[in-house]
């Protein structure tokens, strides 16, 4: 194991960090993952296979899998037993989604119109409900128990999380602690546990777990803080989402939090109407963006998030330099780059 | 072993047949599971266990786990590891009782408001979520593979089986075949799978796992069928579920199979608008159940019934007899006379 720690590179010097780099390390782990998750989302219930493709096909990164395989490679695995919980893995993502959707009663997601708006929710619901299910059966085909544990725990986890964001919605006095808590759960432990079950599955000493959950953590972590964050960045008509849907459900993140602490009493009026639904017009949304910037609301969630990110990367420092740590070092550079 | 078959009593003979003899029998390891229950349903989330409780506390039987202890019991197991599981097959239960309130955007259930109506769609589906991690959460703690796989399966099968139901619902043409394979999946996987895993813990052979699978299976059958024909019976009133629910939704139950085959051409053109959703007051619910009244759809949903029922006492035949399998067959019988 050597030590060296990979500083995240400062803001605007580092040029295009990509996924590209992770993805080429585990495109053959990958192939194999990806005829797992077609193979196992088909059901002779037709509407199942048809309306978990629409979310499965539908241009997501696969990062949670992809991170269970880097580790793998970190740790110099070469068997297949974590083909399986990467699959299971990727089902509890998108179970969660297709929940999230309903649950937030989002339209679009990726660019495309979501489940829910095409089938309705009932099916969205019952649809996750199998993914989550079928996500079990797939873990104990892996026939770690340990892996199981790790897994089940975190779902129970991201269950709670979403039930504690659902219970601070509408609250403008929202405490950042809270949300930290909130997306440390409902976004983090995810990856975490993706992270993690990979040492599992290698037989690797506890430590070096312990360092993969820590890395998928503060990874999750800033990823969930810039996804925050890109909600108030003005161009985000190209990510792929509707910008301003945290602010039309009157989410309370990061960047709404900033803002609102650092408001005079005008803009805390402002946002106080707006996070408890009286101002959701483009016209209130461009006006929070206007609030979100004046107050460097966003470049302090990036800086957090960047924060978050430099704690990932240190956490990789017991292992051995190479392709797989570079990959997983550009993959947090990555994610904390997405808003500029 | 010994082969003794018993016979259902013949319908109107036997004399109050209830659940008590198998909560009786139960009651020590029941009061076990309870604990199991109530501990493992609390979160630091405070909506978690005031909406869980809702429903966990709202008066239901905990049939699926007191099958798991009875089914224990038949085998002369002493042991604890089943307590833990029968805790996760009541969580299963919850949480698709949860999210099928929001499929079926139900109102009432044993009698009380439904948790979607006081809490929102969004905190039942969330809360079932949870319930189900934590259900897993249970299994992994009770070390056993073979349950889990079992469990898992019967998950997947239950969701495919709702997604099934969802994409009947409102086919008047809908053919009693599918209909009893969405049974056999949403209801019936979930009672096969409580009884199956006793044997799995106590380590018995293949031929006692798949008698009490047989047993749960059938059971589970009759059950729902006589959940179906008590919608169509006038006094439902006292069910604690809204009578006439299934006619509003649209679903295709046998009572109503039967009935529409049955009919002349105005009662098959009557079921025709009653199912697509044309005609739903309470007068239109009068004239169903009348129809399915003349066309004795009920008895002889009744009599299939009987015939699961009668399939599930026989399972029973190379168990010892003794105070578990009288309590067992006397849940049959109680199964198949609620509606008189």
């Amino acid at each position: 194991m050597s030590a060296t720690v990979h500083r995240l590179t400062p803001t605007g010097r580092v040029k295009d960090p990509s996924l590209d780099p992770m993805m080429t390390l585990v495109a053959e782990d990958m192939a194999a993952v990806n005829a797992v998750i077609v193979d196992r989302m088909q059901s002779r219930i037709p509407l199942i296979p048809e309306l978990a493709g629409h979310l499965i096909s539908g241009g997501g990164k696969r990062l949670r899998p992809m991170l269970t395989l880097a580790s793998g490679q970190l740790l110099g695995y070469h068997g297949t037993r974590h083909h399986l919980l990467a699959a299971a893995v990727e089902f509890i993502h998108t179970a969660t989604l297709l929940h999230d959707d309903v649950v937030d009663g989002s339209d679009l997601r990726r660019g495309k119109r979501t489940a829910n708006i095409i089938w309705g929710n009932p099916a969205s619901v019952l649809v996750g409900d199998f993914l989550f299910s079928r996500s079990f059966e797939l873990m104990v085909e892996a026939d770690s128990l340990a892996a199981l544990k790790i897994l089940s725990n975190a779902s129970a986890v991201i269950a709670e999380g979403e039930v504690n964001q659902l219970t601070a919605v509408r609250r403008v006095d929202l405490h950042e602690d809270r949300y930290l808590d909130i997306i440390g759960a409902k976004t983090a432990a995810l990856f975490a546990a993706a992270c993690r079950i990979a040492a599992v599955v290698a037989d690797r000493p506890q430590a070096e777990e312990l360092a993969l959950d820590a890395y998928g953590r503060n990874l999750g972590i800033a990823f969930q803080l810039v996804d925050d964050a890109i909600d108030y960045v003005s161009d985000a008509s190209t990510m792929g989402k509707d910008a301003g849907d945290d602010f039309r459900e009157g989410k309370m993140t990061l960047p709404v939090i900033l803002a609102y602490a650092r408001g005079d009493e005008a803009a805390r009026g402002f946002w106080r109407d707006a996070v408890s639904g009286r101002r959701a017009t483009d016209a209130d949304f461009a006006h929070a963006v206007e609030l979100v910037r004046s107050s460097r609301a966003v470049e302090d969630t990036m800086a957090r998030a960047r924060h978050y990110g430099q704690r990932a990367i240190e956490s990789l420092s017991g292992f051995a330099d190479g392709a797989a740590k570079d990959a997983m070092v550009e993959a947090v550079e990555f994610a904390v780059a997405r808003a500029y």
